[in-house]
């Protein structure tokens, strides 16, 4: 344990914020650095040029996952921090580019401290983490869940495969599965993020502590009932598909609150009609049902009950119910002890935190199947994420910063 | 009036309703005659060689609408049926073709039945009706409401104006704004049209009497509230504009209920969603209001009661609240001397009836404006119309010709 706080050197790292919101920039319209385009390639030679810069040695697996290592020790389990560089198109500047470079920042101050490390330390990029290619196949190939169908089938909207994108950047994609490591060699992994919701900005506190990584379902749900001339069928003899999704919409409050917890969130956000004209009685609607928990066993009781609304209204109202799950992912937990030295970190700094849940997905979520892993959330502004409007004041950053420093700094002494 | 009724020649009527069936059908897709569309131009040549043949008079008005004339007399008012020849696409073989085809068969057996008539007959199919340059092209020329405004932005949804496609056929689009008659020169018009919906059919009655024709209000509304992460932004932070949408879905019953008639329905058949992604709140929601009584007052009501509705939702929910009128048609009655006419009929001939509204628009609702007006429906196979599985039983399409033939018998001497 140190026994005083340490500080990120916060000229340094705003001059790397800055570079790094430069790279990839489409003037007025935001950042375009998705997996494997010119302007990640850019990102990755930047990161690269600062990693070799600040006299950490530069590392990259077979994932194209890039680290700056401090002390290197392949006996000794090392303490890792990181995020990802690749972004939405038209993305803000911070997301995950601000875990990766403050990891870096947190490595070259402890470099440059002279702490006695036990652990050696490492910050990590990892590869399309925002799902070009369908999503955290860098935190995936390091738990090795990287299959070689899993590179067979990856590709992107266009019908561009991740092995044509990555051997277009010089890349070979079938190094991805010797990019696995052995659980053994993490100590611990720590990812700081914007938080890319309201609760932080609207309660005026600079540090979330994650407890849990939201785990989800995600259903694609079709009502079929009968497309009819709106002026001639009257109310009584309609099967209306559209009113059964109303009235299931109008349930989702009762059933969070009768088997949901008290974070649980169920959205439809995607909703299409068939034929969709103004004097037609809607025939069909097709629309998506994502729920999301830190809880297994809530999912399971939200399931179950979300598919006895549907049911009942389908039958109630002469509609045919059918649904395809699009994606399951499993809550995860926090690891205790690095929640504890997170805590202590702020406790020390004495910043104004909070602790919270991870609502979005995060390469922690996958590294938490192999390490103990935790999380610290910077405030965003109004909770915008995935958007050129994405904001975080710089006293908030710099908080973010020196809780992800001294918290490696505990975790690996 | 005639002392016994009169029946058409089933055979010839089915040998035409057969051969116009042909006209314009597309293998397995149903039929294409949209208006001036070169299966409208067959459609034409065929009624206008079945007219000379059966020795009426043939006319062609200004708005390029098709006459067959008994005994005509520029200075005694005629009696009229009619309905339309063109379609919509891939469309069945009776909607506006039944009344046709059926007024033509009337008008034959009158002409031979040697009866002695007080006015002049006239069978009538009017210039698009189903709307590809708008609707009730043909009928709304007729009573005086086509303008050069109306002529000069005119054009179907591939942006191919009404004036180009009539030069094309070798017709002058700005001859329709001749095509205005003087109300005078009609007694009364009478259109036989299939239900198009499933009142009759559901009840097994052969003839519909229409009481009225529903007037509509057509709008478009928008909520807008805010897109967010459907993770990480808590159910008690969002502005839903879908979730608004559904609370109003859910409302239109009540709505009905209170300010409604027992024939009043109201439908949302349209629905778009922005950003429309399963993983974000929905931060607009555009949507069709269409809602249909026969009587004005009601509809005021309607309107009125639907506004309150949604401004107070969109209140409640932190929603913006905005809406466009997208039509607005005002009810018409039908004339109470030719329902007396249509009930005599339908009396004299056996034929099991009921009063009912027209929900749907019709020709008929144009002619009302200048002239005692009626309506005779068929029933609709499950109400299935403008589509290729639209069908009436031939007893049932039977009896409304022979319904109209009387009708019309009873008006015109």
């Amino acid at each position: 344990m140190t026994s005083h706080e340490l500080r990120i050197n916060s000229e340094r790292l705003r001059e790397d914020m800055d570079a790094l919101a430069q790279i990839g920039r489409c003037e007025n319209h935001g950042i375009y650095r998705m997996a494997f385009s010119d302007g990640d390639m850019a990102g990755r030679d930047w990161l690269r040029q600062r990693i070799e810069k600040s006299g950490l040695e530069f590392f990259e697996d077979g994932a194209a996952n890039l680290y700056a290592r401090l002390k290197p020790d392949a006996t000794v389990p090392s303490v890792i921090a990181g995020s990802h560089m690749d972004t939405v198109p038209g993305a803000g500047h911070l997301d995950g580019a601000l875990g990766v470079v403050c990891a870096l920042e947190a490595l070259r101050v402890l470099n440059e401290s002279g702490i006695e490390l036990t652990h050696p330390l490492e910050a990590v990029s990892f590869s399309d983490e925002e799902g070009r290619f369908g999503g955290m196949f860098g935190s995936q190939s390091v738990a090795g869940l990287v299959t070689p169908e899993y590179l067979h089938n990856a590709s992107d909207l266009d019908g561009v495969t991740l092995s044509d994108a990555m051997a277009a950047q010089g890349l070979d994609a079938r190094e991805a599965l010797h990019a696995q490591r052995n659980p053994d060699s993490i100590h611990a992994y720590v990812e700081l993020h914007i938080e890319q919701g309201p609760v932080l900005d609207r309660s005026g506190l600079s540090i979330g502590v994650v407890d849990a990584i939201t785990g989800l379902f995600k259903w694609e749900i079709t009502l079929t009932g009968a497309a009819n001339h709106a002026g001639t069928t009257p109310m009584e003899m309609r099967a209306d598909a559209f009113q059964g999704l109303a009235e299931f919409a109008g349930q989702i409050d009762r059933v969070l609150s009768e088997y949901g917890g008290p974070h649980s969130t169920a959205t439809i956000g995607r909703v299409e009609l068939t034929p969709g004209a103004a004097n037609v009685i809607p025939g069909r609607a097709v629309f998506s049902l994502d729920v999301r928990d830190t809880d297994h066993h809530i999912l399971e009781a939200l399931s179950d009950a979300f598919r006895r609304t549907l049911s009942a209204i389908a039958r109630r109202r002469d509609l045919m119910f059918e649904f395809t799950v699009l994606s399951e992912i499993a809550p995860v937990q926090c690891d205790a002890a690095v929640i504890a030295a997170i805590d202590a970190s702020v406790q020390s700094l004495g910043l104004p935190a909070t602790h919270l849940n991870s609502g979005a997905a995060h390469d922690a979520q996958i590294i938490a199947g192999i390490a103990p892993t935790g999380m610290i959330f910077a405030p965003s502004k109004e909770g915008r994420s995935h958007s050129a409007a994405e904001w975080t004041a710089w006293p908030d950053i710099e908080a973010g910063a020196n809780t992800l420093l001294n918290t490696l700094s505990q975790l690996a002494t």
